[in-house]
Formats: structure tokens, C-alpha cells, sequence
């Protein structure tokens, strides 16, 4: 019987799944709804236990499925869909969170704590702080260096609205986190025709994702800086298509960092985006537990879209 | 037959009546359940057909009840409890909220949009900060000059849990705005033992609070600045139970705009909170919309707790 090494994005809006033959051929690749099983509040020893669950209960139901099984986080699956040494996962989309994962896959995290307590640089974030702008203006409360009439007079377009007071039904009786970020679109078209306070936001949004890696970077494993890339970012999430307006909020923290101590081994990075599934990357994990090293051509999976390197 | 005026305070968790004789005795006093009547969302208008409404209803449900009927904010039910011509309502309880009341009875508002846009200096606010930076600092992601070890210890006892991850249930699924805010008695608590990063969230909500009153003085009425008690701020919510730990924030923002022009007004001013209920503000407020002024001494009404005359 052939060997075939499978793997498995689950994720909330979406899963795949994907099947490679030993010489690292897809043999099949097919999409399916939600699978997302992970509660936002498994710490560490809980997940170990759910994930022993799951196998067990995996085993039992589908006998004949797989001889072997491996189950990881979603950060783990993207970057080893892109790199086969590690590197940072940054993801920006409705939320924000940051992963690094080290040669040795253990993973160091910052952020990632919801909308209360974390999301900076994420849409949601944005879009937060571009009403909290506006409030805090009217009300003469802070004061902010830009003019806010065309912000201001999006975020009455997006959500529907004559007046701020009507906003707040959309920030607490019908609350969606979603349709609260969903209004960063609108901030990138006004940055996009050049209003200064979307781009000033846009700005923000780059320093607080270039903070999380920032963040992070004590851990880092000194290998994961000697490739040709430098430290390896993937970068996931529909925010990073704004990565035009972030990119010099971006550059001037890691360029302020690469001046302290802790910034001295970060001589380049390379941010990249995922082409194909994260199954890919699960399925070598997969392969990899059971001690095979399944060919991968890593970079068939990635788009680099931005490199830097330090000048010494 | 006597002439009685009546006043009620409706509130969120309990309310007041009194009936005021013409000469300003009080005939009667009565406690109640919570009668909050007011969504969060009505704007100036909306609010005007809601009272128009509500007078008409309770003529036609009581026609022998009252004569005449006045409604309108708490705020200017509470300043007109404390003084005869005006002065700053400043709340800060579970949450935040801050209103001007000039001597025309015209309202000018900074705040109290809620925990997600607004209610800084409140209770809910400190303990947001205080969980914010034990999360920021163990992520290693925005440094803290304070040792967090009293504050991380007394949030894992005062939520009953035994790491960080666990209070993303109290954040999110079970959320309680109060239960997040009553956190702020342990920090209080920590303050008072001497816990550095404690005594700074509160100086940080003084600054906060004075800076709500920043944001309203440009329309405060050279008026309320000429009586005895300088500009008069009455003070509501237990938070001003932590007064001395707020204090020095509260004054350096206050010293900070008197250099300003928009301080210039700015001579002295006398903090004071209410010793009664503010339904007698509002039966003195009902006999004045029909030409009558009830005898009252302010004086009576009210604890004065702070006063601060700025050196020229």
C-alpha cells in the first residue's frame, strides 16, 4: 500500500486538508467548513489533555483512518508551510497575534487576547482607535494633530449613522467584532486618497505588530537569523494587504530595537505571506513525528513581499 | 390644599422620592427599586420625544398624581442638589462620565461612552489597566517600570483563578462589567500597603478624571467661577472613596492647564460630594420650571472633601 502522509488546516471560517505521497506529491487537496475546536481559553496542560482526548476519540471512531496522529496550533502548521527551520507567525486580520516558533518547535507567543486585552495592529484595533479618535476629539477630550471630518464622516457612512451617539448601539447592543473591523477597509481607502489621520492610524498599526516581534525576539533561537531570509516573518491575515501604510511604522521600531542590546543578532528579516494551506506544513509535521522528512519545497508555498536588511 | 413638590432620582440599582413642602421641609422621604429608565443610545432628540411621551403617559395613568411635570438628566438633578447656579457633576463608579451644568441649565458633556470607547478613570478602567499591564509585561510587550508580582497575585485571587489565561472566561464568555470593575477595591487595597504599579493606576485615573473637567472648561460660565467655592465639581461613584490616591494625579493636570490660556478662569475650585439624594435637586428644579424657588440649603446637601485655590 502506498504511504500517504495527510494533513489539516482547521480553522474558523474554513478547514482543508491535504494529501502527499512519500516524494512529497499532492495526491489530493480538498476544502470543508469550520472545524475550529479550540476554545480561546486552554492553557497549556488543558490543550495537552484535549489533544490526547482527540486522538483517542479519533482512533476509536475511525479505526481505519491514519496509523499515526499529531495535532499542533495553527502557528506551528503556517510556519512549517513556509520555512523548515522556523521563523515568526504575525497575524493581522479582524484580530492580531504573534508566534515564534524555534527549531526546536517551541513556541513563544505575545498577544493574541482578544479584543479587551490585546489585537493591537489588528483591524479591529484600527478601526477602535480610529472612533476612539473622533469621540475623544468632539468631546475635546485628547487632543490629535489631524483633522477628523473625513473619518468621521466614514465611519457615519459604514455604520449607518447620522450621529456618534447611534454608534454606540454598535459598539455594545449589537456588538460584532467583525463589523466593528470590517470599517478598517474604509480607513484604508481614506489612506490610500491620502487622509493623514487613516494613515497616521495605519502607521500606528505597523509600530504595534513590529512591537509584538519585537517582543519576542530575546527568544529567538540565534539559527533562525543565519539563513539566507534572515528571521523568517509569516505573515497571515487580510491586514497585511495594507502593508504599504504599515511598512514605515514597521521599520522605525525594529529599527530603534536594532540600536539596543537585544536588537543585535537581527541583521535581516524577510516577511512573507502563505501561497497554499497550512495542511502542507501539517502534514510534514505529521511526517516528521513518525521520523520521515517529507521533500517540501518551501519556496513554492510563500510570497516574500519585503526584505531588510541592517546596515551594520 | 398644600402645595408639594416632588423630585425622584432614578437610578440603575435603586431611586429616591421626596415630597417638599413650599417652605422646603421635607414631608416625605421613600426608597425604591431601580427605575432607569434611559437607554444608552438616545441622542438630544430622541430624548426630547422620550419625555414628551412619558409626561403624557403619566397623565393618563395618573391624572391626579401632579400638576406639572419636569424631567431631565441626572447630572443636572445632582448639581442642582449641590449648588444654586451650577457647577461639574464628575462620576466615576463602575464606570465614568463628566457634565457641565451652566447657570442657564445648558449641558456640555465629556465621556461616558462605556467601557469600549470612553470611562476612563473609573473603577472598570483601573482594573482594565492594572490586567493590561501584568498581560503586556509577562508577554514581554510594553515595559512597566513597577513590579506587577502584587498585582498578578491579587487579580488570580480576587477572579479565583490560577493563571492569566484562565481570566480570558471573566473577559469574554462570562463578561460582567461590575465584577471586572469591583477588582478595583483589591488594587486600592494593594495602593494602600504601598504597591508601586497600584499607586500609579490611581494617580493615572486622577489624571484622567481632571482631564475630563480640561475638556469642559473652555465652556464653563466666567459665573461659576466667581462664587465662594470656586468652580464647584460634585463629586459621584465610590471611586471617590480612593480620593487621596487620586489626588496628586488630579491636581498636576489641573496645575498643567492653569499655565495655559484656557486655564486663565481657572482660580479656584471645591470638590464635594452629595450627602443626600439628588431627588431634592430635582423637586427644587420642578418648582423652579413653574416659577417657584423652593427654599434649600445647599450647604446641608453636601460633603466638601477637597478645595484648591492655584497661587497667581
Amino acid at each position: 500500500m502506498m504511504e500517504l502522509y495527510g494533513g489539516v488546516e482547521g480553522g474558523a471560517t474554513g478547514s482543508n486538508v491535504v494529501l502527499i505521497a512519500a516524494d512529497g506529491k499532492i495526491v489530493s487537496k480538498v476544502d470543508g467548513p469550520a472545524t475550529n475546536h479550540w476554545g480561546m481559553t486552554l492553557s497549556g496542560g488543558e490543550q495537552e489533555e484535549a489533544i490526547r482526548k482527540m486522538i483517542e476519540q479519533l482512533k476509536v471512531t475511525f479505526p481505519k483512518l491514519s496509523e499515526n496522529y499529531y495535532i499542533t496550533t495553527d502557528a506551528i502548521g503556517g510556519i512549517s508551510t513556509a520555512t523548515d527551520t522556523g521563523g515568526i507567525v504575525l497575524i493581522s486580520g479582524t484580530g492580531s497575534n504573534c508566534k515564534l516558533v524555534n527549531p526546536d518547535r517551541s513556541v513563544v507567543g505575545c498577544g493574541g487576547w482578544g479584543h479587551l486585552l490585546g489585537d493591537e495592529g489588528s483591524a479591529y484595533w484600527m478601526s477602535h482607535l480610529a472612533i476612539k479618535t473622533v469621540f475623544d476629539a468632539v468631546d475635546n477630550y485628547k487632543h490629535t494633530p489631524f483633522n477628523i471630518c473625513l473619518v468621521e464622516k466614514a465611519m457615519c457612512s459604514y455604520f449607518q449613522i447620522s450621529d456618534r451617539m447611534a454608534l454606540l448601539t454598535h459598539m455594545y447592543r449589537t456588538f460584532e467584532k467583525s463589523k466593528i473591523a470590517g470599517f478598517c477597509r474604509k480607513l484604508a481607502e481614506a489612506a490610500a486618497a491620502g487622509d493623514h489621520l487613516s494613515c497616521h492610524i495605519f502607521r500606528r498599526a505597523g509600530q504595534e505588530l513590529a512591537q509584538h516581534v519585537v517582543a519576542v525576539l530575546p527568544h529567538v533561537d540565534q539559527k533562525l537569523h543565519e539563513g539566507e531570509l534572515g528571521l523568517p516573518i509569516v505573515c497571515v491575515g487580510s491586514v497585511w494587504n495594507s502593508w504599504d501604510l504599515m511598512r514605515n511604522g514597521f521599520l522605525e521600531v525594529l529599527k530603534e530595537v536594532k540600536q539596543k542590546p537585544v536588537g543585535r543578532s537581527l541583521c535581516k528579516f524577510t516577511m512573507m505571506k502563505l501561497k497554499c494551506s497550512s495542511a502542507l506544513g501539517a502534514a510534514s509535521l505529521g511526517a516528521k513525528h513518525i521520523g520521515y522528512n517529507l521533500p517540501m519545497n518551501y519556496a513554492d508555498n510563500v510570497d516574500v513581499f519585503f526584505e531588510h536588511c541592517f546596515s551594520r
